[in-house]
């Protein structure tokens, strides 16, 4: 039944065989038979996974640089990645995602949950940007972007290394164009009736984050004739939409220039410039700066980077984000409402809301709360990768 | 400060101060003082909340037959509940559902969250209902109808007294038209570009579940020529509104035949009716059936009532959502998308999760998971009371 050509890599007799079974997508070093020949493999290598007792489990990938030594490809016996492969599974990706966005501009493919262990693929409209980040991915490049190529039309693919976890792959971080050419401007990009410039050669992640599209949405059906205040804006997500839903004004606040005016681009864009302000500078220091100024805002967003990004950063991190909240609801109008969002993996949802609200309750604020939100649907999650829910957006009236 | 006229009752020594005043809306029968003037006091009482040194806490409705004995109106010095107290509370509560959406359909009152402690009020156009399930509410129900009238220009106010909290209030269960005229008719609902019929005065609740709103938004989104099965259809929530996102066709599954009858009325408003087809039964031998008969649907709903409705009821409630996961996910093509249903208080995010995931594992089937929804943010939820979240909506694709 099994390709005979390939190697094999077992599993240890107190390793979790059924858990693989039912569908779990990592096999880690610890779990593994650690013999030379397996140690020896190429990063990328593909393989035969084997229970103990030597049954084919599934069709693998082994990086034995990598904490994760081995992640699932398919069957056991199912056919070896190709074109036609990337294309099985990228044809189905693509459906999902023409279901649920009328427009080209999604991330096409997450990883695990859309069947590339360690691919990410963001689309915007023409173009794609591939975040290979894990070794089988770069291996297969070619006819990764050759199906990707013939299933969804795109002219230009792009290649960006600058994901963390290529690191722990221990792969270059190189960017590449791989079919066409790369946009010589900021790409607009048509999302809840905002416009977004999208810089997919510069920018953070792959120049926008597609990730928060719900909680955009939901945002800026508060944000009628309000005054809007978005903090750590990065290209103007919350900002922008607010514009779109009917905001008096918005005010981005940022630490990075560029992406201000990136935003500033799409303000303009959209035919709101006037209704449009940045403020370059620490998130924590320009909340104190507006306090002292006694500000007030009828939307306030907060929207910051992962400040508990794995477990030995929880506890600090659960203060910063209580910090955030007392800093942000001070600055909320009476009946006003705030959005206070996290991207920490360690942070769950119970212990972001915990702090969130006892730093909204040192402001000397009380709260409801109106909406809970994750990654749009475009990031479907492996129920067995718990973490992968790392996005989490709390919604309060005060 | 405090009104010298109303009552007193006092918190015992060990009992959490603290909490009531950040904002915990509820006193439990066993945290107070119960003297023979506390028991004396007629249910629906107004009275002051001290704690055991003697400062007031709070402004508190009291019904001694209540486990829930007293409920938090406001701060200890502010105005006893009268039309204008009810005008401002119910003015908030408009201020956001007005928001939220653009027409009159909508939960207006949402209890605790909403600042009136356990009163449900449901808007339709120019009718209100309103489910008064504490016994301070039946007792001020002139005055509350007076300001909603105020407030929301409606026409007609009803009393439903259907609801479980009454019983545990000591309340009657008696019915009444509080202001104008019961429709003689089920009124028509826009929803989600979907038409439901919802008859004020004999069905389910308040006549129609407007919880399920967004999630109906969701999964309608994965409708378009899709064939979709709806058990657990009530008056056609998730059917109605798949017709309405373009499905192929909608097979509507339900005990009630009322039920079912009045969406085939809104199926065919919508003029949808050739698309929609009714069985009426038990949902688990339905299910079988279906399975029996070979049936493959893209888009499976499940809505059940609540399995699990208590801390006693878990986990057979578990098991019970358990099967339904199963014996649903078993008529899913490849491909396509099954979304699960809870409103059971006892069963939390996580448990109910982990009973789909099972079902889904031995009807032999995969998933990933799009989507996380809970109740509508007309429904606002006191982050003192976590269990008001009751509702959570599962979407994946198998």
């Amino acid at each position: 039944m099994t390709t005979p050509s390939l190697p094999i890599i077992r599993l240890r007799p107190n390793a979790n065989a059924r858990a693989i079974r039912r569908g779990a997508p990592w096999v880690f070093s610890n779990e593994l038979v650690l013999d030379r020949r397996t140690k020896a493999l190429a990063p990328g290598s593909i393989a035969i996974l084997e229970d103990a007792e030597r049954t084919p489990l599934a069709l693998v990938t082994v990086n034995p640089e990598s904490k994760i030594i081995a992640r699932v490809l398919g069957p056991a016996d199912g056919p070896r990645p190709d074109v036609e492969w990337f294309a099985a599974r990228l044809s189905r990706a693509l459906e999902l995602r023409e279901r649920l966005f009328t427009s080209p501009y999604y991330r096409l493919v997450h990883a695990e949950a859309d069947g590339l262990p360690g691919v990410i693929i963001d689309r915007f409209g023409d173009a794609c940007v591939i975040q290979p980040n894990a070794a089988w991915a770069d291996l297969l490049l070619d006819e990764l972007a050759e199906a990707l190529a013939r299933v969804t039309g795109v002219t230009s693919i792009l290649k960006n290394s600058g994901g963390r976890g290529r690191q722990l792959e221990g792969l270059d971080d190189v960017d590449m164009v791989l079919r066409g050419t790369a946009p010589d401007a900021p790409v607009p990009v048509e999302m809840n009736d905002a416009i977004y410039m999208a810089d997919l050669t510069g920018g953070q992640k792959t120049g926008l984050f597609y990730d928060q599209r719900p909680n955009h949405a939901f945002a800026a059906r508060l944000c009628r004739d309000a005054k809007v205040l978005d903090v750590f804006s990065h290209v103007g997500g919350f900002a922008l939409a607010g514009l779109a839903g009917g905001a008096a004004s918005a005010l981005a606040v940022d630490a990075s220039a560029p992406a201000l005016d990136l935003a500033a681009q799409g303000a303009e864009r959209m035919g709101a410039s006037a209704r449009f302000a940045t403020r370059q500078g620490d998130a924590f220091d320009t909340l104190a700066a507006l306090a002292s100024e006694d500000a007030r805002f009828d939307v306030v967003i907060c929207d910051p980077p992962a400040f508990a990004p794995n477990k030995p950063a929880l506890e600090k991190g659960l203060r910063a984000y209580e910090r955030i909240a007392r800093l942000s609801a001070s600055l909320v109008e009476e009946g006003g409402y705030l959005v206070l969002c996290s991207c920490s993996h360690a942070a769950d949802l119970e212990k972001f809301t915990g702090a969130c609200l006892r730093g909204i309750g040192r402001a000397g604020r009380r709260a409801v709360l109106l909406h809970t939100g994750f990654a749009g649907p475009d990031h479907p999650l492996m129920p067995q990768l718990a973490e992968s829910g790392y996005l989490k957006a709390l919604v309060f009236r005060l």
